[in-house]
């Protein structure tokens, strides 16, 4: 019923991110900097925040993929990110983009287009609102939370998908993977994912520690979604509230394993 | 004893709240933006964190409520409070402002009077050094703890309430609010809060939230305030120490229902 | 085997911390704020984060100890850090620099050199890559993860700390302190602290909460490293992962006392 395969290619990438450690690079929101990089140590990776002109070149070059999430977002951000990704692309390292509240301002909405515009972007990673509002589509998104249901933006993700050259991905119940001709969908999660601020953003990252390690971006953020969603659905037996919840979770990806990924994997094709 | 309206009040507006999900925008410290958006979460809320000029006004106008707080500041900051703060007047958004460090450092008093005096203000909540310096007292304040007992704030609340037309809450062991006519004390509460870091900046963020439900800014201050109470009493039930508090907490207040804060809640006028 | 005068002078900074509470004074990154202030709190200080150029040399005036933390930098917080390092040493106030990711970019190991060249710093705190990036080597450093070996760097920590007339801290599997003429070794700590993100940073902030009641540079920093050890045990054997061994950490720091650093310190001179 789900694709045996992409279970195996789950537990092969952690395989391989638990063995090479890539530096993840995240020019990232103030609100998830924190939860951000420990979910990418308990994940496997090394992560590293920098947003400074004068250093994200270099840092960048460090890095086996580097991570733009738009939220709490000013100009010397974008600035940074433009710098930043104009690097990553002269040396092929991957780029994932999480468009937090693409929609709900123009700023942000002229920000996510402007970096999908000048960069090339391995993947994008947002919420049914986001996806809709990148596609041009008047998405109503009202903050950071996502008004749309993942089936409403299908059609807008696999166009933006073939016109960007990239992957894109929707979050939801279940999550949708597309590179304009295959599309994926993600089984694992849990409901109480959304109600602990920056798993969205949690998820981009660690779908940017899968592409340090596999050139399959389809594949790399399929399998990342599905090995975050599975440890969602452990922290989840184990916790009362979202507060617990939090802990649990990167107890949970910290505490994944093969065995477990080739089991527990739940995506279809 | 505890007046009992106002616990039927708590229960009605976390009702509400749950119902109408309402945005809260924060322009808030790096060092609690991750907290009090997971508390706005658990209490039912949806909170946004935005602090550009580019995109402050265009956020505010989708928002129940704007929580400004003056913690890490520099003077770009101060300057999207006033645009925000601007626009949520002429909206008809309640403001809530939390002037944390008040009386530490002239930046911060001069900031904190220059957005109440510009700014038609529905609450300040603060702790008691950081009033009594908002009062023109020379409050001595070390840092953002407090050094003076609520007691010794409540006249210069009380003055201060009535000069800016604000309800002025001054949270400690026990909280007092007052609209310039009527007190109220909030007899929920637990000691840990004072060992957590940003309790106070999160009490202000949950009036925000019931403050976008509930028109009558004391009693949606004072129910907010008890509601946050109960739920750190529950947290300090269940935990070891400020550690494990801090998620406990959020898991409280994510288990809140109204049944609890009919029976549980401690406001006496 | 190992030092009972040490121990012993750990228990003492403890009581004295909590006797006095002194302010720690922070200009840190944004990836640790929350942590470093939580530790600081459950450690027995009271800790204040502020940056801006408008008042970084009045907070520092209340200031027990100055933390200068160079992740997440930016110029204008160089040039805050330079304001608060200036007033401090007019003071004498002590300073303790954490140099994160010296030697990943050239403009952090700038900062870091124009910190140590313009300030009179009692403390540097770093991993071993960092410190050899200091003494000039050509470290490698890969992000803010430390690439080399403590006992790699010894060498490099004592001519550092002869040059600059400071205390030197390696922090590693085991740390190593020294003032160019004593070399201490502090054998507390626990593998799980390398699997959260901001541990090293939180090490150099406890350090400066016992810089603030112990004039002994060297004595202060090796004993805050020994108990903040001693707290990682702890909370390692009550947690299954990085999760829950972040909130249990806190927990074990709150819960330190005398007894158990006079039995438990493991430090050798």
């Amino acid at each position: 019923m789900f694709d045996e395969k992409l279970a195996q290619k789950a537990a092969s990438n952690l395989t391989a991110l638990r063995a090479q450690k890539p530096l993840i690079h995240n020019i990232t929101n103030f609100v998830v900097m924190n939860f951000t990089a420990n979910a990418l140590l308990a994940f496997g990776a090394s992560p590293v925040m920098a947003h400074a002109s004068e250093e994200v070149e270099e840092m960048v070059s460090f890095a086996g993929a580097l991570v733009l999430n738009i939220g709490t977002l000013t100009p010397p951000w974008v600035d940074a990110m433009l710098m930043a990704g104009k690097k990553a692309n002269e040396l092929g390292t991957p780029i994932i983009l999480d468009p937090v509240g693409a929609g709900a301002t123009a700023f942000r909405t002229a920000t996510a287009m402007k970096l999908m515009d000048t960069l090339s972007i391995s993947v994008v990673r947002g919420n049914a609102s986001e996806v809709l509002s990148l596609a041009g589509e008047d998405s109503q998104t009202k903050g950071v939370d996502a008004v749309h249901r993942v089936d409403e933006a299908e059609e807008a993700a696999v166009a933006l998908s073939q016109k960007l050259g990239a992957t894109l991905a929707i979050t939801g119940p279940v999550d949708l993977v597309t590179n304009g001709k295959r599309v994926l969908r993600v089984f694992n999660g849990h409901e109480q994912m959304g109600n602990v601020t920056g798993t969205g953003c949690t998820a981009t990252a660690l779908i940017g520690a899968f592409l340090a390690v596999d050139g399959d971006s389809l594949e790399a953020t399929a399998t990342a979604l599905a090995a975050y969603g599975l440890a969602g659905e452990e922290a989840a037996s184990e916790s009362k509230g979202p507060g617990s919840f939090h802990p649990a979770l990167l107890d949970a990806l910290f505490n994944l394993d093969t065995e477990k990924l080739r089991k527990k994997i739940k995506i279809k094709s």
